[in-house]
């Protein structure tokens, strides 16, 4: 487990926020636990079961609270961070990604042996005997769901027959149980427009119907239909086939979510609750200052940190190399001097928090805690 | 300390490359020494000094080879990079960037205190006095450089007028030590071309000629003159201004410093030697195969991953998420089974190392240490 870092001695101190070191993750507690507690109570309303997914945050502590809040289990995208959960005493986790080769099927097979609750996906048949070889050393039965692929075809079964002849033979394997289907539509879930992210998950969700149909036909008993994210949650939780959905950039809501209309009666109900707090280190230039936050404290993967506190209205900033964010300020004032602090909202929230060690849990002014990212880096 | 991973068991085992945990961040030992050598040669032969940025590679054992090879110290972004070093043991630490804001400037103070021959640098009065102030509560001078801007103004001062003032109040303050001038021109270390890259560099090292003029005339004596890249090494060492180079992408090679020729006389003397060990996850997909490697195993700020093994000539990778590459493969063969493993070649390699916890430091086929990315996240 990650150390504290350099802002440990600041909890709990009043005005605290103003003497965090920079570059700093900072998750406001409040607007955190809103978000955990809608979407908890919106799966609660349409009947739907939440699991939410881990590789977001990373955190024993926030799959703690998303659990409290209802959660069903959590979802871990690697073995790692399904290790590190088990861990942190996180239960009824579901690796969300096919665990394949040599090497990680032992790592699983050891994890199966003290994880209640483990469940893994598998898209073709030898990985599903995998599974089944090492689950047999274990004395209990693990928990398989057929991976569907949908959308961008990034994992899962490509067909109907595929999906249909992976769930017959984790279903007939005596190590194994079949635990239902898995479908994760990521293309969908930055569509910014509802109607048009419905139009184009339409056809998806007939491949998964087709699915649950051969699966009908076959006697084979469907525990749970799993999939879904914060984009498509809502059209997902009304079209009545996912039974869990995987919800888990809803904690943060970043830059890229936000332009996303999420609801047709609220477009946004999230907050914006995780920020990098950075330094203007050098103001020489005419025409913009130096921040100490670049590559390694923002992720790069889509669109630019947005600056949310600390400088004028209009003041934009970009990348400026590994440890450092260029700010370029608009006509009047023209100048942000060394030393001021800038708030920003987190590009794509996922790969940013895994840049950081922990997190640093603000409510107004006072830093109140601070969380471990335990399983930063388990990739 | 990060702990050594799922892979330490396998060290010292023959054939162990192959039974590694994939993504795995491997460092071939065998071209990473003569990197090493190669560089730390040819500034002794030019009658330059060698101080190399451990921005890039943030590890101890890295840092400890470079010196034992001659380098006169080591260079650190950051003052977490150098609280890390020096727990582990490394002395003459200079710091890149200005220190500021005073979260930071309590930790240097306590850092001056155990960190012998720690430097610093600044680009405004200011930021001189605050560091005279901690150092003066510490009983021992501490070395600060000015720092001048050149090419996009990072950090720096923007003028001969700027940095004279600056130097002047290092060097009147009583408590510091005037550690000589730093300029960095980043923008130049990837402009392919030498030629182009000695055009754009002519006004640069103008600016810095100009500096040392006014420092002559005004009896300030400069100790060294440092900056420098892999990119302009051997350009700043024929130049005859600088008397140190910070160069440190040079002991790993990227795919962006594969592309530009670095010596007159031999374009790319440097060898790749860092890798990421990737394992084909999911192959349902008609045109292409899933790996275990994304935006959380690569850096996304540069050029895409090159794929150097385990896949037929010309299968190139794409992002494909935070976990996921796609790997297109041409005609023929038009398959890879779920287990073939690859290894690419890293993008931009600083931020790539800050994903992971560990080297996986490999000779031929076998893994024969692990070291541990000891500021991996101090940021």
């Amino acid at each position: 487990m990650p150390a504290l870092g350099p802002n440990a001695h600041l909890i709990g101190r009043p005005g605290s926020r103003a003497q965090l070191c920079t570059p700093a993750l900072l998750l406001d507690l409040d607007a955190f636990q809103r978000n955990v507690a809608l979407m908890a109570a919106f799966c609660r309303e349409r009947g739907v079961a939440l699991r939410p997914h881990a590789k977001t945050h990373k955190s024993v502590e926030i799959a703690r609270q998303q659990l409290e809040a209802g959660a069903v289990g959590i979802c871990c995208a690697t073995i790692g961070e399904a290790e590190r959960l088990t861990a942190g005493g996180i239960g009824n986790l579901l690796i969300t990604s096919p665990i394949v080769t040599r090497p990680k099927l032992e790592r699983l097979a050891r994890l199966h042996e003290r994880a209640a609750g483990l469940m893994v996906v598998a898209d073709q048949i030898a990985a599903v005997d995998d599974l089944a070889r090492i689950a047999a050393g274990t004395g209990r039965a693990l928990h398989v769901l057929v991976d569907l692929g949908v959308g961008r075809q990034r994992t899962g079964c490509a067909s109907t027959a595929g999906a249909l002849a992976v769930a017959r033979r984790i279903a007939g394997a005596n190590s194994l149980a079949f635990g239902g289907v898995q479908a994760y539509a990521g293309h969908l879930q930055h569509v910014p427009e509802m109607a048009e992210r419905a139009r184009q998950g339409a056809p998806e969700d007939a491949k998964i119907e087709d699915v649950l149909e051969a699966l009908s036909a076959d006697s084979i008993a469907v525990p749970r239909v799993t999939g879904g994210g914060t984009g498509s949650h809502a059209i997902d939780a009304e079209g009545g086939l996912f039974t869990e959905l995987q919800c888990g950039s809803y904690v943060f809501l970043d830059v890229d979510y936000r332009r996303v209309a999420l609801r047709a009666d609220a477009p946004q109900p999230f907050e914006p609750a995780l920020f990098v707090r950075t330094a203007v280190i050098s103001a020489n230039a005419a025409d913009h200052v130096t921040t100490d936050a670049g590559f390694k404290a923002f992720a790069t993967d889509g669109p630019r940190p947005e600056i949310l506190r600390g400088a004028p209205q209009g003041a934009e900033y970009f990348f400026f190399g590994d440890e450092h964010g260029r700010v370029e300020l608009p006509d009047a004032p023209r100048h942000l001097p060394v030393g001021s602090v800038l708030e920003c909202l987190t590009p794509h929230c996922d790969p940013t928090v895994n840049l950081h060690n922990v997190y640093h849990v603000v409510q107004d002014d006072a830093l109140v805690d601070i969380w471990p990212i335990d399983a930063r880096g388990a990739i």
